[in-house]
């Protein structure tokens, strides 16, 4: 039996990723272009620090944190065994740069194996419906979720419909058509939770919710929003339209009071 | 000894497939698009709900349904014994989204080792014949059916012939050279079943039939047809020409009554 | 020791090639094309059926059989014992269709494993010398050589030159130098026999005779010629120069009489 | 747990490099472009022999040398136990030529159960950010983190943005905002150091050890600077900057008298 | 430990190398091209026949042998015990024909373990540095490597630049630095041996044996040379350059007088 339950509490999902480092750089921490305030010694916010974020996680009452395999060895391993219990770690499996500008694909940086023995209770991985090797990425989900599942652990997708294609023939990626696409490809492919972009509109959204079936969704929190009222009926409509929760990054860390903001996302969530 | 009368009735077969929202999208499940009946709450009809397909193959006797490994593990594994014994499962072992515009490929996304464990009584697995990726497909195919057979199991074969070198030397996919060549591809590569497409006339469906020897012929359903009775006749003359039976999804879910439309089927091939 | 007695008599070869229904297309059963007589109720002529060539090699007394692995599994396996003595088997491992027009290369669909449960007694690889792809084949040859020689069955290369590189250096893929070459990769990478085209006359074939060595020659029937005795006459020469045997195909199954053919072939190999 | 120390003194790392053969060619030897004297008979630099290199690792106590896994089997194995123990060994275990000019990749020549095998203490990877190969890059660090780890030992990343797409959005592959990123690489899959270039002034060079977190950051000692006074400065700020020590090659080996440099470099590390 | 004295004769090496069949086809074989008599029956010269090349092997005192797997199987195998004693066997393990012109790779035709079985004392292995496959080559070389060392046998880098970089690079592709490149790539990949082509000069080519370390180097033999008092030159200085030997074959094999020109050989790489 697959145990989902272990990176949810009360059957809702509030994660807070950290794999930004990876995905966009470390710029993505820049003082510069963040609320947050600085952090001694250097042009970076003080969620450039990993402890920080667990710090956060901890305090913040997350159901689990989001790590790529080095943070979680250099950092959760070695955090304390309370705070594990209270946090769940899960590992993002694959990765990329934004530095290349090349066909999307993200490759395995970790096994299955692997994130199980650095205490994963769960592990992501990411598909760009819509790249050309968009056949590489769809084979490999498929083996993570086999060995997840024969490890009695959730698969998540983070299923991103990208690319040329997508843009010629959806408009953009979070056309609902093509949302409730990367819902349904998660159910298909055994994924156990699906993290997906906000269509726009609480009944699109619902519809992507249906496509995905007995598979949860989740939220992308996306990039770090100006307007926090706006993100927060973002996710009341995703809420009510029957995702589990969300999985929030950049609108915490970077924002001047993460763990204000975090008990507004708590409240939505868990309400 | 392959097993091949688990999924048949009478030698007969009436598989009800169910992989479209993944080859096609949950815009397949679209009321707007369909004589079905909306689900509450979304705009989409109850197929999108595959408890409601199984709903359907049970009731309407079909000697097996075809899932992806998700759908499957979600859904037939957690439905009654009594039912799943009624109702035999076919996993689909590869597929592909129609997102990007790409030479036709379909990898695998599940392992038939993964699909016995879910309870499969066979397995099926596309080829686009024609397509430059062709070679990786014969290959992945040659695979399945080696691993199926030492199982006991049948490997069902959905053998199209897709792309431009389709079009540039025989005109239509359904031209009957063509499709006579996929039904003998079958063979060759030791499928015990080809799911292929209607040649347009009984003569030329008999020739494929011959040209697939003791590979049994299923016919592939197709596009939601307007006009039933052309859909019935279709079947008429394929079962004439040495057809065992019909995989079905679209012009039974998407139908204003589809135990009613089974029944008419069900007529056609077991007479 | 790699026993080659088992698929030959007296030393020579006689063998019913028929992997065409992969290679070609059910088309080549056409009654339109070919001399044979119509099977009844299509319009292929009797060959498209695998036992019809099963009875055709054991009256006719050939000294093994050719085919896909699917066409063993479902044929040659459920023939008599008797038959299957007389009429041993070698697998095509390798195959391909004629549908797209891309570079030459035709990928493993059986392994030597499977070949050998399915009862082979020798297996046979195409090689394209000159593709983009050689080195691929080249590769896959030598794992079939390494495997073959292991179960001490022999591997037996098709070698043909084919592609532009082919049209641009040499002329045309039965240019006396480029299939003597091909004659000698095959001594080279270990095959035990090569089937190679006709270099058009004695003398030359000879050449690529002595290039192979020890690696033992047959010919290559190729398509039906409309002349009975010039094929004989090329099969005389080929003899005269050193070959074992041929490995004919068309010739035998789409002439009119193919028990009659096979006795003028026979007499020709044999005497 | 894996053993950083040994191949620190003091916390502090002073490698001395010596894959210049595989990377730029014995061309890098040649007495012409060194200031170093030459060697007797040949137009090179004693720097050409290995054995004179791992002389000058012992006498000027280099915490560890790097080397390709032929130099290490060939001159590092046959070494006295004693300096062995003194000079640990790093294998690094990917190479390429300067030869073509293809988008960057090294591939993996050595395993890391091989190096160990070799005696090393840690095993070093380039990943070239930015490549249109990134993705194999970093799905094989992503291996070698996993299999040093299970052992033991360090894994370190020479962490290089390369190729047009850094020039076209960095500029320079020494930018401060790319040299940070790759030093975030480095920590999120895993590595223990990575070995980064200078950014160009001390602050900005905090800015990438902070990103690295409780990655180790080495500087990468770069081309045979002309003011020696000019690297010295650069180490300084380097160390300053949060660094545990430098990766030095040229420098050293092309100087005029390698352990005079030495000294100077080591006075800079450790103080 | 290593045992590169069973291919080596007071240290010295006296390779006869007879891949060409493979590499050139069977065309190098030919009459009209070669100052050797014909063959009775063909238009070949005697060394068509790998018997005769073994007999020159045995009588002219050659210290090793160069065979691909299928020679050896058929003809060095079948060999008396002592002959196989007297003239130790290296397997060419990777293997390309001439008839494509495509990016030059040369794919593996023969593992390490089938060459130990069929006797070899030595594997060799050729890359292509500069060709856009140079990664794939140097990883291969690598395996080659691991398993020829951990089988106590020595591996030999046939290592030659080739291509369009090479060209625009270096202008030859012996221009002395791009030779001692690779030789110096043959010791940092771990060869035991490396064959390389002639620099045109005694000095710059005891720079690449300078370059190669402890790497041993031996003459690449070339094309069969219209001036033998040139060869036995060229000889000449490589041996006082710093080479222990030669691998030849059309300069012995298509002369007059294999015997007589081999004695000259020995004399000049045994004084």
């Amino acid at each position: 039996m697959i145990n989902l339950q272990k990176i949810l509490k009360d059957g809702k999902a509030l994660f807070l990723a950290y794999d930004h480092g990876m995905e966009h750089g470390a710029a993505e921490f820049s003082a510069k272009s963040s609320e947050a305030s600085r952090e001694g010694g250097t042009g970076y916010i003080k969620a450039v620090d990993p402890s920080y974020i667990l710090d956060i996680a901890h305090k913040g009452g997350y159901t689990a944190v989001i790590l790529h395999k080095g943070v979680a060895e250099k950092y959760y391993l070695s955090w304390g065994a309370d705070e594990r219990k209270c946090v769940p770690l899960i590992i993002k499996l694959n990765g990329k740069t934004s530095i290349p500008d090349v066909e999307p694909y993200s490759p395995l940086v970790c096994s299955v194996e692997e994130a199980i023995e650095l205490g994963a209770s769960a592990v992501g991985y990411t598909i760009y419906l819509g790249s050309e090797k968009e056949s590489t990425m769809l084979w490999e989900f498929g083996e993570v979720v086999r060995e997840a599942h024969r490890a009695g652990i959730p698969a998540i997708g983070w299923i991103y419909p990208r690319g040329k294609w997508v843009k010629e023939r959806y408009g953009s990626d979070t056309n609902p058509k093509v949302v409730a696409y990367a819902a349904r490809v998660g159910l298909e492919l055994g994924a156990d939770i699906v993290k997906i972009k906000y269509t726009g509109d609480r009944k699109s959204f619902a519809e992507a919710v249906a496509a995905a079936g007995r598979t949860k969704v989740v939220l992308s929190g996306g990039e770090k929003t100006e307007k926090e009222e706006e993100f927060l009926q973002t996710l009341k409509d995703v809420m009510a339209a029957g995702a589990i929760g969300v999985a929030v990054g950049r609108n915490v860390w970077k924002s001047r009071d993460p763990l204000k903001i975090t008990e507004k996302i708590k409240k939505t969530v868990f309400s």
